[in-house]
Formats: C-alpha cells, sequence, structure tokens
C-alpha cells in the first residue's frame, strides 16, 4: 500500500482541488484533471462514471464556431486519448479518437452501488497534486443500508513508462458489513464527438490474468488494453464481458475495521508505437513489469520523470497563492501534453483533454506554446518544430490544393498536415500560420543557437513555403505586393485586405529565407548545390522571394499614428458593445449574428498588440499605447489567446491594474469553477499565454528572437513580492530572481 | 387505343428529339423530357430504368457550390417532385423529397428484360411534344431468342385532372414467338440526394383493382400512389410486392402479328391538397375517373388545357428553326413548373427537374421568370408573389435570427420561407432578394395595375423589410448610409462593400415603401390605421426609412464612368484568365480555388449589367457600353443567369454578333446535348432568361415597370426574319411582330 496516500497533505501551492461533488461542475475537472504523458492521456473522470452520463450517443456534430458551441455532453464526457490515433469525420475531417475507457472500477455493497449523483457521501475531496501528476479522490461513502466505507482512490499515468495506468482504491469500512463487489473494466461504449471510429473491437481472451480490448479504429489503426488487478486480501476474479465491454468481477464479505486496497493496472500500446513486438507481446511486457517491480518502485520512477521535468520549468511566485497555483497548472498541462519523444505529433488546441478542436494543431503550438518549451526544454521545442517538417509533404498538398506551388501549412493539422479545417472561412484565409512555424523556428534557433536545424531541415520548409507566398501575392497598379483575402489571428473579420500582422510575418519569412539561401550560397557551396538539387530551386526564385519581401504592403497610418488590423479596416462598422453585449460574462459572439460580426470592428482577440509582442522593435511605445487604447477597447476577447497577450503589453506599458484585470482573465479560463473553462478540454494556448505573460510582462523578459542577452525589464503586480525561474537560454540555464526592487540573472550551469 | 399516337409526326418546332440512346447523355434527356402540371413533375426516366443506376444509394451530400460540384449518380436519377412535400437533410436543410417511382413498366419476353443499354435496339426515337406535355418512345427490340417487337411508348401528367398521370405501351411482334411478362409497379427504392426522407412505406392491400403505396415523409407528410392498369387482350394480373415494391404482373403468350396495348394509370394525392376527403377516397377517386372517362377524353382535357397555356404564351420565331424550339421548350418548362393555384410554394431553381439545389426557391423567381409570367399569365405572377407574402412569418424569423426587427427573405426558401442555404456566404450575404422581391412586386402591379395587391398584401412586406434594412445599414462618418458585407448576384466575390445591384435595389424598395405610406396615409385615413394597427408601425419609422433611402450609397466612379460593382471592387485582384482558364467548355470555377477567387476580379455573372437590366433610366448609353466592355471580359458566365443577361444589353447596343453568341449559349445551356445541361434538372431560371433575351433584347420592350405603354425598340438576330409573340399588359392582351423591317402593336381584347 502506498504510504504516501495515507500520509498525504494537500498542498495548496501544487494541488488542484475539489472539495465538493457538483454536477454542474464535474466535466470542468474531468478537463482540468486530465492526466497523461505524452504518449497517452485520459480525463479526470469517476472510476465509476456518472449514472446517465452515456459515452456512445451518437449524432453528427457540424462545423462551426467551436468557441460560441453548447457542447453536447453537460454532465461528463469521458476522454482517452493518444496522439496519432485519430479517425475522419464525415463533417469535421480528421479527428483524434476518443478511445475505450480502460478506468472503470465499479463499487457495489450489499447491492447498493456507489454513485457520485445518487449516493450519500460526506468529506468528499479529490485533488490532482501536479508535481507528479496523481489523481486522488477521498470520501466516506453512507449506504442506504448503514455501511459506511472510507474510499480513497489514486491513479497516475507513469510519466517514465510511457504506456501504463497505475489505479488504486482503498476501502476502510467504518461500520456495518456487506458483500462487497467490483468491477474492473474497460470500456469501448465510447464516441468521438457523436461518431463511432471503432471499425472492430475484439476481446482477446487467451490469457487469465488480465483482461483485453482491442480496437480497430476507421483510421486504420490498432490499439491494444491490457488491464491487470490485485487485492490485498483474497479475491476471487472471474472474466465477464458484456456487450463490448469486459471486465474482473469479483466480491468479498467486509467487516466494520476491514481495510482493502485494489490495484488496477493498465498497459496501452499501438501500432503506431516506435517500438518493436507484436501488439500482445509489448502490451504484457509493460503489465508484467508491473506485477514484477510493483506499484511503489513504478511510482518511484514515474515521480522521478515529474521532477525532472519540473526542476526547469517550475515558476516561484511569492504573494499571491492563486497565480501560484495557476501557473503550476498551466505548466503541468504543457508538460503533460507535449510528446516530447514523437515529432509525428504536436500539441492539439485542447491539449489532449477533450474532444474540442478534435485534436486538430493550430497555429497556438507555434506562437502560444513553444515559447515556454524553448526556455524550460529545448528538445521538446525542437520536436515540435520537427512535427512541421515531418508533414511538410501535407502542406504542399495544401499548396497545390489551393492552386500554389510550395507549401501552405494548415489552418488546422493533424497527422499528415494536410488541411483538417471544417471551415472554408478559417481554412482558406487564416494563412498567417505558414509564415508564423517559420518565426517560430527562429525564435528557437536564436534562442538556442540550433543552427543545423535550420539547415537540415529549416530551409525545406522556408524555400517551400516561400513559394507559396510569392504566389499568393497579387502586384497591385504601383508594384506593390499585396495578401488580400485574409484573415488575420482575429478571426472575426473573414476576408481582410492586407492584414498588418500576417503581412509582417511574411515579410519576415521570407527576408529570413533569402538571406539564409545568400548565406548558404556563399558559405556553402555543395550545401548549396544540394538544397538547388533537392528542391530545385532557381536563381530567379531568390530574386523573386526578395522582391516580394521588400515590396509586401505594411499597412500604417501616418494621421493617426496607428497601426490598422488591416488596409481596410477604417471601412468596418462601429459596434455599439453597450447595445449588443447584455451580458458580459457570455462571449460577445453569442449576442451577434455572424453576419454582423464580419462586417463590425469587434475584434475576437488580439491582432495588431499580437504583432507588436512578436515585433516589438518595429514600433514605438507611442504606437503601442495608441494601438493598445484603440484595440482593447473593442476587443471581445472571446478568444483564449487574447487576454494574455493585452495582459503583457500592459504590463509593458506599465499599467498594472490593467496587466492584473488581465492576469485574472487569464488564470480563470481554465481554472474558475464558476466559468468551468476546462470542461471540454484545456485551453492550452492560453497555458503558454499565462507563462509569457509573468515571463515576458511581468518579469519583462525581451524575447530571444530580438536579443542574445537575457534582458529584462519587470513590473510586477502590486501583491508579488517574488518571481523566480529558470530560463534556458543560448545552451545555458539561468535562474531569474525578480523582486520589487531587483532582478538577478544567475548563471547555472 | 390514341389514334394520335400512331399518326403522330414529330414537328421539330415543337418536339425535343433523342435519336438514339446514349448511356452518356441520358441524364440529360431525363431532366429536358421532364413532364408535370405544377401541382407533381416527373423526370423523363425509361419506365424500366437502367440496369445497375441504382436510386436508393445512401450516402452524406455535402453543402457545396453546386455549379462545381460533381454529381453523384452518373446515368440515370429519377425524379418525382411534388412541390411542398419537402423533408429536413442533415446538412442541406429542407429539400424537396424524391417520392416513390410510379412510372415502372418492365418488359420481359421469353426471359429476356429490356435494357436499353444491353437490348438490341433499332429504330430508336424519343420525343416530347411540348404543345402537351407527351413524351413519346418508338423503337424495335430484337431479342437474343429472335423475337422482334416494335414498343411504342406515351405518357403524360395531365395539366387538366393535376393528380393523374397516364402511361401506354403499345407492343406489336414483328417475328417471332414467347411469353412476355409485364410488370407495372411502384418502388420506393428512391433516396433524395443520397437521403433517405421514407419514415415509412405502406402498400396498403384492400381492394384488388389497383396498387398502393403510401409514403409517410420525415417532413410529417402522406403521399399516396394508387396505380390501375388495363390491356387490350385479356391478361390476369396479379399484385405482387418485393421488398418495398408493389407491382402488377402480368404475361400472355405473344406471335408475330400480335398487337398488345397496356394503359397504366396512376393517381397521387397527399395530405398537403386543398381538398376534402381522405388520401384514399381521392385517390380512388381519380383513378375511377380515368376507369370511367377513359385515356382518350383525358388526353383531350390535357390537350386543351395546354392549348389555353400555349395560346397567350408562345412566341414564333420566323428563320431559326433552333431558337424557335430552344424557347418553346424553355416555355414548356416555364409553365410546367408553375403551381398556379398553390400560393404555398414558388418554383424552385431547378424546375422540379432534378434534385439539383434541393427545391429551394432564389431570387431567380422574381427577377428572371416572374417577367414571363407578368406578360403571359398575371395570375400566375400574382400567385408566385402571393407566395411570398405567405411565408412572410418565415421572412420574419429569418431577420430575428441575424439579430434584426422585420423580414429578411431567404436567399433560399422553402415551405415556411426560412432560410435554407447551408452555405453561410450566400446566406448571410446575399440579401439583394429581400429588395428584389419587391422590385419584382412592383414590377407586376405596374405592368397590371393590380394596385390592390400592394394594398393587401405588399404593404406588410415593404414595410417589414423595411425595418430590417434600416437596421441592416451602417452609418458612416459622413452621415451616409452603407450596407456592408454583401455579396451582389456575382458570386464569386463574397463580402464586399456597397454592392450597386444591392444599394439600388434596397434604395428603390425603400423609396417605395414611404412613398406607399405617405400615399395611403393621405388617401385611405381608416386603411392607413389599420397598418398601423397591424404591424405596430411608427411615423419616426417612416422619416427613418426615408432618410436611409435618400442617403444610401450608390457608387460610381466619376473618372472612368463606370459603375463598381462594388465601392471596394478596384481593391480586388486581376486575374489572369489566359494562365488559368485552360479549358473554357468547362466553368472557370474549376480552375481556381475558391481562395484566389474569392480575392479576384472575376465575375461569375452580370452583376452591374443586371441593374442597368433592371434601371435602364439610371444610365446613360455610355455608361451601358462602358460596363458592358468593362465587365464583359471579366466575366466567367459560370452562373446561369449571367448570358441572358449580357445578351440582352449587347442587343440594346445592337452589337448583334455578340447577341447572337449569348443567345446560343442561353440555348445551349439546356438544349445542348454535348454539354448534357439538363441532367440535373432545367435550368429554369435561364428558360426566363430567354423568354427575356426575346422580349426585351431582340423585340427591344421596355420593362413595364418603367412606362405605361408597350414600346419596342427591336434588333432581330441576322437569320430572324419575324418575330411574333403576345403580352399582357395593363390588363390587356396585345400581339406584338416583329420584323426587321418594322413593329406592330395589336391589342387582342
Amino acid at each position: 500500500m502506498s504510504k504516501k496516500n495515507q500520509t498525504h497533505v494537500v498542498d495548496n501551492l501544487w494541488c488542484i482541488e475539489e472539495n465538493r461533488f457538483n454536477q454542474d461542475t464535474n466535466k470542468h475537472f474531468e478537463g482540468l484533471f486530465t492526466q497523461g504523458n505524452g504518449y497517452m492521456h485520459v480525463r479526470g473522470s469517476f472510476e465509476e462514471g456518472l449514472r446517465g452520463a452515456a459515452q456512445d450517443e451518437e449524432y453528427m456534430r457540424m462545423p462551426a464556431n467551436v468557441t460560441l458551441e453548447q457542447p453536447r455532453h453537460t454532465k461528463s464526457k469521458w476522454g482517452t486519448f493518444i496522439p496519432g490515433i485519430v479517425g475522419k469525420h464525415p463533417l469535421l475531417k480528421e479527428e483524434i479518437i476518443n478511445l475505450p475507457y480502460f478506468l472503470g472500477i465499479d463499487l457495489i455493497i450489499a447491492d447498493e452501488e456507489l454513485n457520485m449523483e445518487a449516493s450519500t457521501i460526506r468529506e468528499y475531496k479529490r485533488w490532482l497534486d501536479l508535481r507528479d501528476g496523481c489523481l486522488y479522490r477521498s470520501l466516506i461513502w453512507e449506504t442506504e443500508q448503514g455501511i459506511d466505507l472510507k474510499l480513497c482512490y489514486k491513479r497516475f499515468v507513469s510519466m517514465e513508462e510511457k504506456h501504463l495506468c497505475l489505479q488504486q482504491v482503498q476501502i476502510e469500512v467504518l461500520s456495518g458489513e456487506g458483500i462487497l463487489d467490483i468491477r474492473c473494466g474497460i470500456n469501448p461504449e465510447v464516441r468521438t464527438n457523436g461518431f463511432n471510429h471503432f471499425k472492430e473491437v475484439l476481446t482477446e481472451d487467451n490469457n487469465s490474468e488480465y483482461i483485453c480490448t482491442k480496437t480497430i479504429t476507421d483510421g486504420g489503426n490498432s490499439v491494444l488494453m491490457l488491464s491487470g488487478i490485485s487485492a490485498s486480501e483474497n479475491i476471487c476474479w472471474s472474466r465477464l464481458t458484456q456487450n463490448q465491454r469486459i471486465f474482473f468481477s469479483g466480491s468479498r464479505l467486509l467487516k466494520a475495521g476491514d481495510c482493502l486496497e485494489i490495484q488496477k493496472v493498465t498497459s496501452v500500446v499501438t501500432d503506431r508505437d516506435l517500438e518493436e513486438g507484436t501488439l500482445i507481446e509489448r502490451g504484457e511486457k509493460y503489465l508484467k513489469y508491473f506485477f514484477k517491480e510493483g506499484w511503489e518502485k513504478i511510482y518511484e520512477r514515474h515521480s522521478r520523470a515529474w521532477d525532472s521535468k519540473w526542476l526547469y520549468s517550475d515558476i516561484e511566485i511569492t504573494g499571491d497563492d492563486e497565480a501560484q497555483l495557476a501557473i503550476r497548472t498551466y505548466i503541468y498541462h504543457l508538460i503533460r501534453a507535449n510528446s516530447e519523444n514523437d515529432s509525428r505529433v504536436a500539441i492539439c488546441a485542447k491539449g489532449y483533454a477533450g474532444e474540442a478542436y478534435f485534436g486538430h494543431y493550430f497555429w497556438d503550438t507555434e506562437i502560444n506554446m513553444l515559447p515556454f518549451f524553448i526556455h524550460t526544454n529545448p528538445q521538446a521545442a525542437r520536436n515540435l518544430l520537427m512535427y512541421r517538417y515531418n508533414t511538410l509533404e501535407g502542406a504542399r498538398k495544401n499548396a497545390l490544393e489551393n492552386g500554389y506551388e510550395g507549401a501552405k501549412y494548415a489552418w488546422e493539422a493533424s497527422v499528415t498536415g494536410e488541411e483538417q479545417c471544417p471551415c472554408w472561412q478559417y481554412a482558406d484565409h487564416e494563412i498567417h500560420i505558414t509564415a508564423d512555424i517559420i518565426y517560430a523556428m527562429y525564435h528557437y534557433v536564436n534562442s538556442t543557437e540550433d543552427i543545423a536545424f535550420v539547415r537540415n531541415f529549416g530551409v525545406d520548409m522556408m524555400v517551400e513555403t516561400a513559394r507559396y507566398w510569392v504566389q499568393r501575392v497579387d502586384r497591385n497598379k504601383d508594384g506593390y505586393y499585396e495578401l488580400l483575402g485574409v484573415m488575420g489571428p482575429d478571426e472575426y473579420l473573414p476576408i481582410t485586405r492586407n492584414n498588418a500582422f500576417t503581412n509582417r510575418m511574411v515579410k519576415f519569412s521570407l527576408e529570413k529565407t533569402a538571406d539564409l539561401l545568400q548565406k548558404i550560397k556563399q558559405e556553402d557551396a555543395k550545401g548549396y548545390l544540394e538544397i538547388e538539387n533537392r528542391l530545385g530551386l532557381k536563381e530567379l526564385e531568390i530574386e523573386k522571394i526578395k522582391e516580394v519581401a521588400e515590396k509586401l504592403i505594411l499597412p500604417y497610418d501616418e494621421n493617426t499614428d496607428i497601426v490598422p488590423q488591416s488596409e481596410d479596416f477604417e471601412s468596418y462598422a462601429d459596434v455599439d458593445f453597450n447595445a449588443i453585449w447584455k451580458d458580459r460574462t457570455k462571449p460577445f459572439g453569442n449576442f451577434i449574428s455572424q453576419e454582423k460580426n464580419y462586417r463590425s470592428k469587434a475584434l475576437k482577440q488580439a491582432d495588431v498588440l499580437e504583432l507588436m509582442l512578436l515585433y516589438p522593435d518595429d514600433f514605438t511605445r507611442e504606437q503601442l499605447t495608441n494601438a493598445y487604447d484603440y484595440y482593447e477597447p473593442i476587443t471581445t476577447h472571446d478568444s483564449s489567446l487574447s487576454a494574455s497577450v493585452h495582459g503583457i503589453v500592459a504590463a509593458w506599458m506599465g499599467r498594472m491594474p490593467e496587466a492584473e484585470k488581465f492576469l485574472k482573465k487569464v488564470m480563470d479560463i481554465d481554472m474558475s469553477e464558476e466559468k468551468k473553462g476546462a470542461a471540454e478540454g484545456i485551453h492550452i494556448a492560453n497555458c503558454g499565454g499565462l507563462w509569457q505573460m509573468i515571463v515576458y510582462g511581468f518579469a519583462g523578459l525581451k524575447s530571444a528572437m530580438w536579443c542574445d542577452e537575457i534582458q529584462l525589464a519587470p513590473h510586477l503586480p502590486d501583491k508579488w513580492t517574488k518571481l523566480e525561474f529558470t530560463l534556458a537560454w543560448h545552451g545555458k540555464r539561468y535562474r531569474i530572481t525578480v523582486t520589487k526592487e531587483k532582478h538577478e540573472i544567475t548563471e547555472l550551469y
């Protein structure tokens, strides 16, 4: 038995806690308590599920604006995700598949079933320990027959043995007696967004030591789940099936004072794993490993793996426990969601903690999350960029699909890199992502000095995307290049002309490409020849890239000193926000038709401010202030990518009350029990946003993109007395300590 | 036996003919040969169908640009449509339901089945007689066993007894002998766009004189089909079912020289019919009527009904047989498709001759088809406008759905008037339809002097749509009103600013509304009070309507004297048509991505020219010429609404070779066997377009909207020596005769 469990004290700087069960917030906690290790992820659902919350309802989910959608499942949605295991939805394109639920442990005593909604429960507490990703639940269950049981659940998805999930439940009889029935199973009655992606579910029955479910997906993958079980007292287990479910069933008479501990271990392997051996061999291997080593050893290794993650990732805030817990929660999810050993996948928009956004990858990965990895785990950052390199072929197909040569990165990508966004206005027009990726790569390279990455991989991405851009631009009468038909970061204006953010990103990308090619040509004739051969590169192309880079319009209004979001921004209609936005606790988009929204000056999210955040040296302080003062009042922050950007800019300007308001907003997005933001998954970009807000905003770190030395210009929130974190920077690690009075930068090694 | 059939001579000025069976063009002729009577419509499919052309394939048809879609069924698609019988498709919204196929007659002799693809056929001919809408097929079938049969089919959907369809087949044995098996049935194995709208199909079996299929649709309707059968020789019929099919089966030994005639009559009734009696009572009544009266009498009444339609609808062209047949074909479909006695429905975009466009109603009805009805059958025109009045409640819902008061007519409407367009770019932005309807109503009223229509019905539509408009406009800095976020008639620019066509239409609509209200107020205080009460009208509203009408921007470029399609038109990219449009026999849209198309100056169809057609007095001849010369070269005519408009303008300018080129284009749209344009249904708006081209273009009739007296300014095509037609005008009928030398207008009564 785990001693840690018995002696556990909930540390409010390291644990997110739920103190009473509430049907309304259950889904939120399922999302918030998601556990994972990069390889697989499980939502924080109860072992026994919730009565009446069917997980296999089939319906046709329509493409829509996800931000404004009313989610279908109100009480509970299980989630078992393996990045890369995707299937084709008829409307939503390729989506991550919600796999069979292997966490099931049902308890029945004297014919009464544990049911969080109906049972009499007291001293309920559930918490996720962020240090080691262990999820706990403790409660006292008073049955109608007068039997009182104290239950303590613990579970973790091993950070070290990526294929293992360990669960335990301790049952202590406080009073009464009765026969306890236990069912521990695997349940394939799960649908993803109402769709059945399981072509076949096989229950293999050739070994009595475990139960086994093999799922063949419509994406062609095989996923094998094996569960084994052990108990502290002698229980005779039988293996049963019910429809497609399979489970161990056992029972034992319990009397007052009895203690029983059940352990369930599940190994999950797929045909996508980069390992040798058949599924069954590998699945059994991990299971046997558990039974050989035992809970404690597995836990120790898991715990150490988490420690090593936290070593360079943690941010310590003194004076603001709420912010302390929030940043640790967000960092926890960033670490968990990242598959650092598999560059065939990236981090999806919901951090593999829900079905919303279909497991797709957006620009968020590069722009919102990557800086965290660059400065805490450069290898992981590299891996995320490698995902883009690995899906270059898909990007080529996207370009071709749109009638262009070269490569166009998908607005929403999955395993192939081909466009998965089901709504054309985003897929066709949010083209900035293609340049964002090049920007992000340089951010990584400038921070790490990993020049080889550009030479070995980046150059292909750069040349191919540049090829796309030189065809995507239109030349106007004055000989300048324009980008027409563009949606910038602000998704409430679908088709604009010369979006400032997009054009600047493209200009950067083309300049870097032309410079790089020229440099390689000068320095490495052989290398250049290889590139020429590999990519069929022509000298004329480089000239064209240069020309477009030079002559691409960057909109700017001299009269007002305001950078317009797009050249035609002024032509959109002003919005009477007070008249329309009746309830500001709900998204603005719920109060306006898309039609009206699309012709109005109401921003979903930071657009020009995002530009200024990424190119701080391009703009004067006045321009920054002007932009903030102009755009903030017309920005709805309906997107979770918005608040952190505004918070950073507010901090830069020293407007701390505003910065703190945005800090609160950023924290509330997934932390607020009232807002229930994590119900459909974690807003993982906003997690990176909070990290950036603290590091770039409050510590005032100048982006490694634009300087070689660490430069800080801190503006701490009022009650923060100290801020500490570690930065990976040019191959070294630095400890940053910021107080109101001063800041220190200490080299660690 | 029908004598007419035996003696029929195919009149090439009145009959469209198919001289050989060709699998590739079969679907085209199915559409072109569609028969109907306003109440019901059947495509021109073979009685026995085509082998391997399954009609019940289920698949998910996606919302898309219908113009560019590749149709699913290549060989054959049956079509049985009753306007108003619609059901909900999960993606395409409410669509007309393709009902059970009641035309089935299968012939099998000596175990060999008649099969147009596999059988040996000679002397094949099929033709539709436009005078009476009878469809004929005659052929000689040489079986492998050496039996030669001459087959003559005839069928019509009665124009007088709207619930009856009569079919006959004459079988003459030329040589050989064998047992002929005949199967005449009703087949519910039909899906609409891959979707099953049949909730239940019941085969009622309480009478042995007919077969019966009752279909309960997912739209909640009941459709009853009864088929009876008779033969010229004694045949013992048995009634059989096979899955959901039901049929009469009979056989008879035939020898050389034998003649057999089979007649099949089907009555179709629904719970939507405005008649008393149960379905079965009514269904039986019509069937009995047939058996009592017999083929000849029913045919005579049908034929006379058609004669009366043609009396005032025909256009006679001397010197151009191709044009003569084309205009008659197009008029035939306009007459057939119009449900003149049921103002709960209108004319759908494919003229109830195919599943494409889902049976939805567009602006085409008012702008492209209505003029034909105004001048040939004013009652039918009035009825079409009544449909809009009857669906005002749906239009109110559309406005509300978009956040406005008042009424917004759906871009695609069905029985309720609620928006049925599954693609938001059209539904949200092609708002001109709401004003087009008011324009069309005035066109009708100015032509017919039916002022009462405006006072009784129009005023509600006008006030409610005006209410929508005053909220839909945005006021700019200079105090002028704008319409932002608009798609004009040209559907290749989705979201433009101040579309000239739309703004002019709205201005017209608002001016008329303000004028009307003022006039009623002055002339009819009591009537005005009623309107005030009924619509909750406020004096201030009228002021606002006036103000918006006055200050709504009409874009115009003084420097070039060109009316820009929209205020921002110049900002779109120029298109290198030669580089992109590799094969001009296919739509331009097939060669460019939607993304590129949406930011380019490539018009799908007439936009400014359509404006000039509808408001001829607003523009100088120079402006007309400038517009034509500017827009025509950048117009792809991918829409079937485009060529006729260009043809009219070309004729107005006296550019006859160009006008004739467009004439050819307009005729080819559904007449060309090579283009197979009618495969998915009739381009019914283009039918009205040809009528307009002849009447407004070649005869040069000035629109009754803008003048009280008939004014002509003819420009006949080169080979046309005479053009004659009849016009309803201000309550009278006039015969128009145009020759190269002169034109005459003769009052008929």
